[in-house]
């Protein structure tokens, strides 16, 4: 109820109000939001660390996150090159120091030089520096085997996240029936799911096909389609290749076959790309959307709609702090770009930072170069690493009882399968929790073991997954593995 | 129309298709979205400035960009410590060097410490690093004497602006007549109007009295409040102090009534803080929201809801391009502030330097450290060069016939207002553009000058104002300020 003007004196009189802003009065959409990558678990884990610190005694020394992809805080080291040039652009002092290579002096100034007073501490355009976008549509011409690349269609982002919001949000509109819908993988990254939620647009489930290494299938895509239809109106569809939390490295032909159904469906597709540089599993190999459908000629070339998103936050960089990504899109109506180009320009400009970190990646030092050596090790011993990770992780998994584990053909994440007895579920429902939640809460206490229940990404009824990283360095991966199926063991026995 | 199954052949033969995404099928709300700061003024820079440097002639040699506070691109020089700092966290093997001060090296590695990883590259958990929360609880408890501040209610954000939208974001509710109404100040800085037209609330403008320098006054809120009652549900009040576009500085007396109005009326208060370092003007001081509605004691100080936002962009610092910033919550429901928590932890976290950045504004060289006097010298002399600015800025207008400018009491930014002559009105509707943007637009053309016109901040209609930076160099603010009023002598003559 408003109090009227005078009634200031009575209403400071009648003691406590009610809050403004409560959960009944807040934004409905948000409150429907959820993100099990950084949720009750990942809360737990850090109330366990801080008890550790306190000298609560607990069953483990340590508290082991592996619930996301996380690169440098698992241990891997940043590329030189990365960070001198970074360096070298904060501080540009430094540009006189003989400790620099020459190539990321050379680097650095030329960044410098297309900065507004030539400095990370300007604003950029708000889809980023020009040099840059280039530097990127030369990236992707390349990658694609010469397939060109228009630096406008480039949008560089804070991480691909804030890109895959942007595209969402252009595309939700409508009421009631006429509410869009969004097609995307279960299990996906809860992104998704969180992002549909908060613009109040439909998540639109198909399923990914666990017994075919989580292929994508266009028969599940047609079905879930025609049921949404019924209650929506179905306007994109969002892949992620390599699959997270899957790691499923997608084929060509599947890849075909998906734009083919878009096409036909009139669907805009989004396409998560930001593993790209992750492919571990021998025969696999990442193919781009729009390398594929550019290949695939007319119609689909000049007419299929498609946004495709990087980022510098995984790969063999793992550069997360500096949310730099970003998004390059397809096809897109030149009206709704500049629509797009209006909507970024609200938020100002990406952080520089990440902007120039970007630029190292899809411009690497050439065979030429005083830092090529180097670069090329410290970045094929990170994939090396990955990829033995991949493997021991799937290993270690499926020699254990109850677990079934996928090959994890790419990305940073195991998605195994796991049986939990009907006692455990049981337990789990009394305390209104979902049964992998409980186990991996169950986990998290007597291992300090964090990783993120199935449920959190979505799975089909009765089955239970959890996400575990492989970042992990090796020497602690092993045991962690043996640790994991271990406690599994002994919670199946404890619930049999 | 969709397409069914098996059309596939069919429907690549029938030639091109409509889009998918097209300004009929997007998101309306996007579409209804401006940002005049960013807006045709700026892309018709932008071109000007590709054509001088084809070497197409034009009445002048350089494009001024005036129209946005970003202070080193208008040559300002970073403050050597931060980018010190910024440098050694970046490449830590910097660390090692002769060539940086004992403070910086130590303050690198205690922000290091405090990352996971020891890295800038990991993520930081969603509300920012704990390490810098607690500094920055620090300095809103030093800046507000003594007036104790939690790191709990602190959130780390992607420059003001994100954590701006995201108050905002869980405010918005309802739909039809109790579709939550957001009080805001014209002119105003159209970061706010944007964000309302994005999230589909209404957007409630009560007007600052130009005749007594852009002062807030409560009888004009209340009659904004009244009549906005009439077809929405106000819910919260913003406020910009120190001004943005308008410089002005609120007196204490000025909060105080702000506060007590929204309490009364049920508001939650979003403070926007970010310029609380620039207050140039003698009688002028800068006071927090928090800081007075905690000294007015009770009901306000346990109950009046606040939000305070603050950056690294702005102050004696100018870090725009690493988009850091904070807001400050007080009184929030504790419900609620975990909404928004889960909300942030979507997109992850906030840039990592940005974050370095805003630890060391918040938490400076102590008297005892070896970088204590170049800080101080290099912040006192870009302070007094803003005051001088400012002063300049003033006067310089104000002995121009038809240009009023109030002080610029603090901010960035002069927002003058001019006569145009009816003829000029006249012939910028036969163009369809509001008459002061059809002065900035042709003040571009001739002068090179880029300045942001009144209408996109909103003003009392029949009024024409522009909103210009203070920020160009000392030696090119003279003859710019010269050159922008002569060009309004001309153009009213001509129009005459």
């Amino acid at each position: 109820m408003a109090l009227r003007a005078g009634d200031h004196s009575q209403a400071a009189m009648t003691g406590v109000k009610e809050k403004v802003l409560t959960l009944d009065t807040m934004n409905s959409s948000i409150r429907r939001v959820e993100y099990a990558v950084r949720g009750p678990i990942v809360l737990r884990a850090l109330e366990l660390e801080q008890e550790l610190r306190q000298g609560v005694k607990k069953p483990f020394t340590e508290v082991i996150r592996a619930n996301i992809g996380d690169a440098q805080a698992m241990g891997q080291k940043p590329i030189t090159f990365l960070r001198q040039v970074l360096a070298l652009c904060a501080h540009p002092d430094l540009l006189n120091s003989p400790n620099f290579p020459e190539d990321a002096k050379r680097r650095a100034e030329h960044i410098l030089r297309a900065c507004g007073g030539h400095s990370l501490g300007a604003y950029s355009i708000s889809s980023g520096i020009q040099l840059i976008r280039e530097d990127v549509a030369r990236y992707i011409q390349q990658r694609d085997g010469g397939i060109s690349a228009d630096p406008d269609n480039i949008f560089l982002s804070t991480g691909a996240s804030n890109a895959i919001v942007t595209v969402l949000k252009l595309l939700v509109a409508g009421e009631g029936r006429t509410r869009s819908g969004v097609l995307i993988p279960i299990p996906q990254y809860p992104l998704y799911s969180a992002a549909l939620a908060e613009l109040n647009a439909v998540q639109v489930d198909y399923y990914l096909d666990e017994e075919r290494v989580w292929a994508l299938d266009v028969a599940e895509l047609r079905r879930a389609l025609r049921q949404a239809r019924e209650h929506c109106r179905p306007c994109a569809l969002c892949v992620i290749n390599p699959g997270n939390p899957t790691g499923q490295v997608q084929t060509r032909e599947c890849i075909e076959a998906v734009i083919r159904f878009a096409f036909e469906e009139r669907l805009f597709l989004l396409a998560d790309e930001v593993y790209q540089d992750n492919v571990y599993a021998e025969g696999s190999q990442f193919h781009s959307f729009k390398k594929v459908l550019t290949e695939m000629g007319s119609p689909y070339a000049e007419q299929q709609e498609l946004a495709s998103f990087h980022s510098v936050s995984k790969g063999y960089m793992g550069e997360c702090g500096f949310r730099g990504g970003y998004v390059e899109v397809v096809n897109m109506d030149p009206a709704v770009q500049q629509q797009m180009r209006k909507l970024m320009s609200v938020r100002l400009c990406p952080p520089v930072p990440g902007q120039v970190l970007l630029d190292v990646v899809v411009s690497p030092p050439a065979p030429s170069d005083p830092s090529f050596a180097q670069f090329q090790a410290e970045k094929q011993a990170v994939l090396a690493e990955l990829a033995a990770k991949a493997k021991l992780t799937e290993q270690v998994f499926n020699e254990s009882p109850g677990i079934h584990c996928n090959p994890v053909q790419g990305a940073m994440y195991s998605f195994p399968r796991m049986q939990l007895p009907p006692r455990a579920v049981q337990r789990a429902q009394e305390l209104g929790l979902a049964p992998d939640m409980f186990f991996c809460m169950s986990l998290l206490e007597e291992t300090g073991i964090c990783v993120v229940p199935g449920s959190g990404f979505g799975q089909r009824e009765g089955t239970y997954h959890f996400r575990m990283t492989i970042l992990p360095p090796m020497e602690k991966l092993r045991p962690l593995l043996e640790k994991l199926s271990q406690f599994h063991a002994k919670f199946t026995q404890e619930y049999s």
